[in-house]
């Protein structure tokens, strides 16, 4: 191919989403650049002891805990067309990680790969015309020289599981105790003969809380709504409502209640941020909202950038493949994008659904109910693309009813794909 | 004063709005760095001879032609307490960049600036409580080296006549002659004896078409209503309604009239951008409006970030002043912001105010009418900082009326300011 036919594709981050951008991308023929900041692939699914900054001064980008195991069966990991192979149906961090390696040299990915370089900035080329290009802004972190690259298409996966949010309690800056976000958790050690108290509910609230039960002093959790609270059975546990304010040595909750205890660790989810996208790139991410993206992915403003992985509660790798391949469709010309007041009335009717449901403006990419599946037959048959196999919806629900039921051993279970369906 | 107490400012740029933010911000006391992409102050005001990009690759800055006059007298530019002296009315470019430097000398201001820093990249730091602050990253342009630092208020000044809008016409890479933006127009000369046609009809297109007029062979001016031209009695001038398309030696138009041409000038204004604003700073643009700005200045995701200059049709020395002057009442504390519900419920009552004048979204900053002075009485009212004189909104109008009757020789008025009114 032609040099100045070339395409040339940059991706931000070589994680789950990243790599398989790359692969798709680079099946087009296209010329492809994976930044990735770390010096591995894997992103999330790499532990690491470090927490705070590494030694470029850069955010600690995991958030992985020691001993993590999926919370999905393996079979609705993967992607379309690489299974996660374990002996588990519910495999730990490692095996994750090993698939993921796996994936990359089976596809030759790491030709592709620069590692140790950090996307600083991301701009569209005004004025050039119906063939709009992006500036890409490069630091190369080993030697902190930084470069300005032109591209094609911009693929952004950089993840979701970084920037701890931390709600603003009065007081919490006088707290004398231990507080950490589960973004800096690594295992539960240091909290041995510790009175606990842990906020929030959900999945690493409760592999956190199940881990700390077993050597903690005492464990307290906070919850808007205690009822939702299902840690299984914790003899240690106690619930609470909202903290109302935080003193050096405990905490206050709405109830008029207080507690005594020596750590915090927040729960609390994270933020959505994309440092490195410029405001010129006509993204607004607000409460976790990003707009406008046509099918949760394409910046309708600039429809050659993609935001991969940006729905959540969902199968996330065969997500992240699938949004790879719709994308791909479209950058290629495969299939023509809608105009663009058609792509931001899609996206209009689907916020109208979601409010409808009564959703809050941060659950505006959350995958409720049938929400999810709904997603990704919409993807598959708008783009023309292969869909998921039926059996993902099926383990994914199983999963989903057997950890209500048991949420201390779900993970136990072992499940099997017999036929096709 | 303390280390630790000492804010500091981060400026964006020292032209006249960066200059201005950079004295008041000195004379609270603060530690004040203005990063500076060229090698010297004034901004739109340098007039240099290179267009396109410069040494370091940057696109050229300026968009000053030769022998540019102001458009308005010199009592209504200036600052509130430092005047534009001139022997004329309307002073040239030379005489206000004098002024400019001869500022920047009286308050010792190069003490702050760093020359040949380009700012790459501001984010707020999240999760650091109440006493929230913001990185930004620079590149020395000399050394290519990039610098992470931190600010505890930044104030973005990089102006908006920079990033030339040019409108998509079928045709246009097809056309054989030359075509330019205003942006790059320097000086007629290059157009002797050319076939031009002018795209525009606001300030800069009236300057280069009086100026073309006088060497071209014919001049021709496409605008969307030809009743709104107003250029003086030029005789050679011809007026056509919107382009519907470009051929390689002219231009068509949609009442199917065409001409031929070997020159055609865009002057069709500026896009505003912020490529060195993280879209995590909560900033969105969109058609020149930009969101969300309490008293179109300071950011109300982060109200300790302003965007200064952003209102246009203006006095904009003494509007940037103003601005200034405004938001450092609020950043030292002086005076106290209302809550973020009642900053945003003030900036949609502005909003339906302009669209209950039937102002389109890319005028949502314009200052029309009576909004003009409205304003600047309302930004000192609110901050209780001192008012422009009364003398400044006499002048703009006379000057606006005089132009109207005469664009070709109202900047040899000569007016005077007798007594305090």
């Amino acid at each position: 191919m032609a040099q100045s036919t070339t395409k040339r594709y940059c991706i931000v981050g070589a994680g789950a989403g990243g790599l398989s951008c790359a692969r798709h991308a680079a099946d087009t023929g296209a010329h492809v650049t994976v930044f990735e900041q770390t010096a591995s692939v894997g992103g999330t699914w790499v532990y690491t002891d470090e927490t705070g900054h590494d030694r470029y001064g850069l955010p600690v980008h995991s958030s992985m805990y020691r001993n993590l195991r999926t919370n999905i069966p393996k079979q609705t990991m993967g992607y379309w067309d690489s299974e996660l192979v374990s002996d588990r149906t519910y495999p730990g961090q490692e095996e994750v990680l090993s698939w993921l390696e796996g994936y990359a040299e089976q596809h030759r990915l790491s030709r592709w790969i620069k590692f140790e370089h950090q996307v600083i900035r991301i701009v569209p080329l005004f004025g050039e015309g119906a063939s709009r290009r992006w500036e890409v802004i490069v630091r190369d972190l080993r030697e902190n020289r930084c470069e300005t690259l032109q591209f094609d298409f911009v693929m952004v996966c950089n993840g979701h599981y970084s920037c701890p949010k931390v709600p603003e309690y009065p007081g919490r800056d006088a707290f004398v105790g231990i507080q950490i976000h589960s973004h800096d958790y690594r295992c539960a050690d240091r909290f041995e003969d510790q009175d606990v108290l842990l906020v929030g509910a959900g999945y690493s609230a409760s592999d956190i809380a199940i881990a700390t039960a077993k050597v903690a002093r005492s464990l307290t959790v906070s919850h808007h709504d205690p009822n939702k609270v299902n840690f299984g059975n914790l003899p240690t546990l106690v619930t609470k409502p909202t903290i109302s304010k935080i003193t050096p040595t405990g905490v206050e909750f709405v109830d008029g209640t207080a507690i005594t205890c020596s750590v915090i660790i927040y729960c609390t989810g994270y933020r959505f941020t994309y440092p490195f996208l410029s405001v010129d790139c006509g993204i607004t991410v607000e409460d976790n909202h990003v707009t406008p993206l046509y099918k949760h992915v394409i910046n309708i403003n600039h429809p050659s950038m993609a935001l991969i992985g940006v729905p959540f509660y969902c199968c996330p790798t065969q997500m992240m493949d699938l949004q790879a391949r719709f994308c791909i469709q479209y950058f290629t010309g495969s299939r023509l994008l809608p105009s663009r007041s058609d792509m931001l009335a899609d996206t209009e009717a689907d916020l109208e659904e979601r409010k409808r449901r009564g959703l809050p403006k941060k659950w505006m990419h959350k995958l409720v109910d049938d929400m999810q599946f709904k997603y990704y037959e919409d993807l598959a048959r708008t783009a023309g693309i292969v869909p998921l196999a039926p059996t993902v919806e099926k383990m994914f629900t199983e999963c989903m009813r057997r950890r209500m039921l048991d949420v201390q051993n779900y993970r136990d279970d072992e499940f099997e794909v017999v036929g096709e369906n």
